[in-house]
């Protein structure tokens, strides 16, 4: 064969050269995550940092030299979210643990959709972990997506195709009638995993909550009493586990009962706070969710794995298998070899091609343990009630809803402002904050009034940083105000 | 507060140690990727390596050595894709440089489902480079997903969604009586795709393809014919761009000319032969591609980045947009602050948690650069030409199948089995070759006979790793051949 090259060129022409260049990378990786704690929370990304992006495509390929530079650049532009005062939404803040199985999976690159490797091991050793934890069957199945909404579509695929006896999964839901039931403050990804399987966000009922935000039991009775009235057929009901506005979480045990009466499906969204199943102050809130046919979650919330990382376990292998599995010839199953490993994870979920996500999270519980880890959550539950406090003795702060697990939802206060303009104050007041990169909490609204909506999923906060955040926001908000004043 | 640790119980007590750990970490990733062209292909997972697995969540927190050493004893036992002659399904090959992107996104921790940070910016860099290799225009949309199959996913939502007028997503597809055309050699992961979004696999019509494993462009227009006379509704065409049993790339020109004529969504599923737009040797076989309504395919595959990393690219951004996004209160976006940074990637598909995937393929381009990239993609075809000639001349051996791209599929003959006989020796062999550790083909039928299968989307794979293999199917056929000469 002519002008064959004699090696790949796609490997380093000076192994000596390379580890050298990894181990600096590796260095930079680390100086940052050292360096968590200090700085500004956010800022946004410079524009010639911005332009270099598409450049280094143009210009590629780039000297070794130029491209660590260009990936060490990137380091200071992040979300945020590993920073102590990020206290915004509901992230994670990773560990720099999970450096260590980052470049274990990028040293195996492992496609984890099917055949015999250790991949597969790894995330059944883990399925087996995550159904004890919550009073699941060792019979249970679970895959690893890449977060809660992808286990939110799995799950709800698995309770679609039961109700209708998987034969849509060759007809289609044609003419199905399918109805299922949420509270008013469910997150959004349960509508849309409605939307993609194709039975629309009008099937999914919207049921009022209660003073404490969580799903009003009787409402939701009545609703389903009114549907089958109707000639539709309620098939599942969506327990939340950690609303996204308030951290509220339902009464999963009298939704099982429901559940169980109404032969629905019972779904758990537990995305952030189903990880409290390992922290004394939560577990007990959740009880009822041993109950569920499904649970979606995230490791990489408040158990604080690298992003990403989400976890759908569903009690029932046979329903979840039968619901995803197709094995054509080019992908059949073998007894011997290296198409054994049976089943395998594109049986129960919609990915092939999927990498080795479930080893970051074995080794996090390795490396950490269920103590440590549900340690933590606890803490933040223990920050959050501080706050709420301060919040409570603070003559121009006003707390807009209890407090249960991971969120404080508050507004500032000024008199003489109507409630919209209280809005675009507290909404300019968190703006400030990002901007000043002080702190970072994020807005929704309670009760259709605007909040500053403090999340502490975040295991490097500390009691002074609340201090830091309300001095901030009481410094900020003169200037904010003044806006409003003289317009 | 009482008892409220000083720091995060999840950050190293002692830096220089955590270091220590890290940097060796290192060098056991790098050794193995290092020695990649050595020892066997694959080996099956050792029972006492299992076992541990499972023991180490038991057992957990490990300590810091018993932790390293239980990731490292995974590193021998991977699915065997980084191996010179790791020739089975699609697999890529991944890099040692893939451990650079994998440390930095692993000490950002970003969520990249949207806010206003360098994951984003990364993400619209990389979309801009994708429109531009296929001839899309700049305002195409694209979204990094974990692979293909999600890519369908997204794609044919959209084309499902346009086509209903998108008041489908709050009603569901009830009544649609939608219908889609593919191939007879399409990859399932089309017909899971409708599955899933409820169309069901049966909307799905699998059209007959010519003796090149084309489909069969007449065969097609009377298939949509006839569904439209049926009172059915045709929406969506996909083209296939390396079929997964002999790598055959459609007449995409063609099937782009009867899209236009029947106002059908015209969609490329590009698995692997789409990345050959890099290639002179794949980049014509391509042609008509520049005019898809959308595009999926693996940065993973044949461009070896890590896995996971697939993308889909939409011509038409606001249908895209318009098809999956949905702005509660607590996700609305902002002009300022962290909240900023619109559109958000939650807007373009199913996941809001999301990684940070485009890193690796951003830098992964940026390092090698299309050129080199392309190369090695020619390369490969060039083997699998070599690899062809050399079973054409093989008196015992039998090709199956023409190569268009990295695939060639052939059989071991002998004298006096039948069909079936032969059948189950060429599935005796592969399992042998991979239980030996000496080559990983896989298999497949091709006009109903079983096919050694052998896949080069390889970068490592060189013309003796050819020999190797058929020498070692010339050394194991005859115990095979002997086991059903004895039974």
């Amino acid at each position: 064969m002519t002008d064959f090259p004699e090696k790949s060129a796609l490997e380093p022409d000076d192994w000596a050269a390379f580890r050298q260049r990894a181990h600096e990378t590796l260095d930079r990786a680390l100086d940052r995550l050292e360096q968590a704690g200090t700085g500004s929370v956010w800022s946004p990304v410079p524009k010639d940092v911005e332009s270099q992006l598409e450049q280094a495509l143009v210009a590629a390929p780039l000297e070794a030299d130029a491209c660590d530079a260009a990936l060490a650049s990137l380091l200071p532009y992040g979300v945020g979210n590993t920073h102590p005062r990020f206290l915004g939404w509901v992230h994670g803040s990773g560990t720099p643990f999970g450096l260590l199985p980052a470049m274990i999976e990028a040293s195996l690159n492992a496609n984890c959709g099917g055949r015999d490797h250790v991949g597969l091991k790894v995330e059944r050793a883990l399925t087996a972990w995550v159904a004890e934890q919550f009073g699941f069957p060792q019979t249970a199945s679970g895959l690893v997506v890449t977060g809660t909404s992808m286990a939110t579509v799995v799950a709800l695929k698995v309770a679609r195709d039961a109700a209708l006896g998987f034969a849509s999964r060759e007809t289609g839901v044609d003419g199905s009638k399918l109805v299922a039931y949420t509270s008013a403050e469910a997150h959004a990804c349960n509508a849309r995993a409605l939307d993609i399987l194709g039975l629309g966000t009008s099937a999914l009922r919207k049921i009022a909550v209660n003073g404490a935000f969580r799903m009003d039991l009787s409402a939701l009775k009545s609703a389903i009493d009114r549907d089958r009235a109707a000639g539709l057929v309620p098939f599942a009901v969506i327990g939340t586990a950690g609303t996204v506005n308030t951290g509220a979480i339902d009464d999963l045990g009298g939704l099982a009962v429901i559940a169980e009466q109404e032969k629905l499906w019972f779904h758990v969204d537990g995305a952030f706070a189903a990880s409290g199943i390992l922290s004394d102050e939560v577990a007990p809130k959740l009880r009822g969710i041993e109950r569920a046919h499904s649970i979606a979650f995230d490791f990489h919330k408040w158990l604080h794995v690298n992003y990403d990382a989400g976890f759908v376990l569903v009690r029932d292998e046979d329903l979840h298998r039968r619901t995803f599995s197709t094995r054509p010839e080019y992908l059949k199953a073998a007894e011997r070899g290296l198409a054994a490993g049976n089943p395998w994870p594109v049986e129960f979920g919609p990915e092939l091609s999927r990498g080795f996500r479930a080893l970051k999270v074995w080794a996090h519980i390795a490396e950490f343990g269920p103590q440590r880890l549900g340690a933590a959550i606890s803490e933040n539950c223990q920050l959050v009630r501080t706050l709420a406090a301060l919040v409570d003795d603070a003559p121009s702060l006003e707390r807009l809803a209890p407090v249960e697990t991971s969120i404080c939802c508050f507004r500032y206060r000024a008199d003489g402002l109507t409630e919209s303009e209280l809005d675009a104050l507290n909404e300019e007041i968190v703006v400030r904050l990002q901007e000043t990169g002080v702190a970072a909490p994020s807005t929704t609204k309670v009760n259709g009034k605007l909040a500053i909506r403090v999340n502490i999923t975040n295991h490097r906060t500390r009691e002074a940083d609340l201090h830091v955040l309300l001095g901030a926001i009481d410094d900020l908000a003169p200037e904010a105000l003044a806006q409003f004043r003289h317009t």
